[in-house]
């Protein structure tokens, strides 16, 4: 196994671009997925803003450093990864926030439907950001979701790549299925964006949101992205409407007019650092390009999950088989993930857990070799047969799981 | 008056913390008002942070790092600068993101009333948050706004200190007036919180929310800070219900169950590099201590306010003669005040401009000094004597004014 990824890692094209990332030594990095690792250049990048543009220019760095622009600037680079025009996409504030934005922007676009529909078990913020709406939920198991589209739902809103088991929908054939029912789409993209093919506009997608600091590399808590198709741009309106997606924020007006396009979903002043090191981990995305990411992802995932079968035969994989339907990650059910998890981790192999009974390796094209995944595989068969996963200090739960 | 100045920096016990800062040499800020200047504690946080947190330690730091708790600690920090208790605060979001958290919590503990009472000219995001919410706006001036509360206010929502005069609400009387007819209060300490004294708790105030770029030196887009008082804690809805203000946010459940006290506040995932340069300007604020900076700060304004009537008798000041009555800065009015500002910055003297014509100038009393405040008062001098801001390219309006 060993040397067949060897081999694979030396004809592989993107391996060069494993050193322009800070990898720890002696470490397995299989959790991209949560949070993705550091470019070199995100440190360089910051000590140039804090120094220069924020320690010597100050204020003056709004204009000269052009910081005022960039939620558009990072957006435009993050819009080729996901197949959308550079002027629909703009980063800015958390997933969870932006989410809140487009359900009360759809339910404005759609009046007299009032309800959101989803999956149950889509990841929690979204879900929870429609149980503080003042939409209505409904959940329907993703077999039901075109049955469940009726002249009450106003948008579908789904998790394009399931957090837990990678399960991928189809993007085109829903968003036609809610369309037919004369509902808008919502995609959340967190575990797509930068690892699997999205054509938000071949797919006539309406709206869409997605994470910073997992695929893109942005650091932790980096700031969100918002997509919104062109059409909608003269309807949108925004819930949370503040000064920095006014149409003219420095006019200091008491009324509140949009901004064009997506830029009126900003609402508070972008934060600078943060979109800095976002903006580095977009870039060097965008220099790898997305259909090679995309090729190695698939790669590295179908000889991790054959090579699981052979060694580590006994770990039932969630994940679908076909690597067309799943992102860039396996899943693997086991009583004790939790401390599963944790046994790897003390051998220097990072996957996560997620609850209650699940073990989530995750392959980030773009640092992620085939030598780590047999690596891998190596320290997981030793832990299981070796059950040194039962050992107490592997149960013990950490606040963040 | 530069002598005079000169004494007065060799007896301020605040001087000494001007090296704890990185201004560059020729510049005389007064614009900490808009954006703090940077801590050099900053740049080695941030340093830690970026190599040793992500870089190396990754996903763990969530946990060996305690990011996870980064929110509520640097909310504690900031309590005392503000007269709150560490549980009352947490640091999140911005302040726009954060006003409609706040919003829409009023209109759930005060159902039956529609109404959010604010003045004119408050800051442009407080009331545009008023516009996309669900509540009804009612401006007065601020001489009318104990007559404008009545029974259908739910909240009355204004800035401590005006962004553009300077001018500071009475808090405790004005708080009083609104419980007085069953309103509740939330306060913008956006241009107060480390600046002018704050006691949210004697005030007896529910809400406030807080910038932290400005006099809290968190460096550019910081995260901004939220207070609810505890009494209003079992009853706080936050309609932007994010995973990570949930009860177990790890148990990745269907149902939204809040997080206790201001933790539900939180919306989505913490933004740790932005987290870390606020907590660094925090700190340091909070090392100072309150009553040392704001006696700096009266003791600054009073000095320019004085010199100015002696040396520009021609600019009208809009800012409150009485120093207990005025947020730590001073406002001009001139016609051709964008110009001023200009010619200002073209001499190294760096205020702000606020449309349509105001020159502001802010005195953060953490580094700014008296003879500071005398160069800057030549220059202007020198500058009206001039004519010099009546130069073309003064004229040139930037995008970020």
């Amino acid at each position: 196994m060993l040397n067949k990824a060897i081999e694979l890692d030396a004809a592989d094209p993107l391996a060069r671009f494993r050193e322009r990332f800070d990898l720890p030594d002696g470490v397995i990095y299989l959790d991209g997925n949560s949070l993705g690792a550091l470019p070199k250049s995100t440190r360089e990048r910051l000590a140039q803003v804090v120094d220069a543009e924020w320690g010597r220019d100050l204020i003056r760095s709004w204009n000269t450093a052009d910081w005022i622009g960039m939620p558009q600037r990072v957006g435009g680079k993050i819009a080729p990864l996901i197949g959308a025009c550079p002027h629909e996409v703009i980063a800015c504030d958390s997933v969870s926030v932006n989410l809140a934005k487009l359900i009360g922007a759809a339910l404005h676009m759609r009046p007299g439907r009032t309800v959101v529909l989803s999956e149950p078990g889509n990841f929690p913020t979204d879900i929870y950001m429609v149980q503080g709406s003042p939409a209505e939920q409904r959940l329907a198991a993703r077999d039901r979701i075109v049955d469940a589209l009726d002249e009450n739902v106003a948008l579908l809103m789904l998790t394009h790549v399931h957090y837990k088991t990678g399960a991928m929908f189809d993007m085109a054939a829903l968003t036609e299925a809610a369309h037919a029912a004369g509902a808008l789409v919502l995609w959340d993209l967190s575990h797509s964006g930068g690892a699997v093919p999205v054509d938000l506009g071949a797919c006539n997608a309406d709206m869409a949101v997605g994470c910073g600091y997992k695929y893109l590399n942005g650091g932790p808590g980096a700031p969100a992205y918002a997509f919104v198709a062109e059409r909608h741009h003269a309807a949108l309106v925004n819930p949370i409407s503040g000064w920095m997606g006014h149409a003219a924020p420095f006019a200091f007006s008491d009324e509140y007019a949009p901004a064009p396009g997506v830029s009126r979903l900003l609402a508070g002043t972008p934060p600078v650092l943060a979109m800095a090191a976002l903006e580095c981990g977009v870039e060097l995305m965008a220099e790898i390009g997305i259909e090679p990411l995309v090729a190695k992802s698939r790669a590295l995932s179908e000889f991790f999950r054959a090579a699981m079968a052979e060694h580590c035969p006994g770990l039932e994989c969630v994940s679908p088989a076909d690597p067309a339907l799943r992102g860039s990650q396996l899943s693997y059910r086991h009583l004790e993930a939790y401390a599963l998890s944790q046994a790897l981790i003390a051998r220097g192999v990072i996957g996560d857990f997620r609850a209650p009974d699940v073990l989530r390796l995750g392959f980030a094209p773009a640092y992620v070799g085939f030598a780590d995944c047999a690596r891998a595989i190596e320290a997981l068969a030793e832990v299981l047969a070796s059950g040194a996963w039962q050992r107490e200090e592997f149960r013990q739960r950490a606040a963040v799981t």
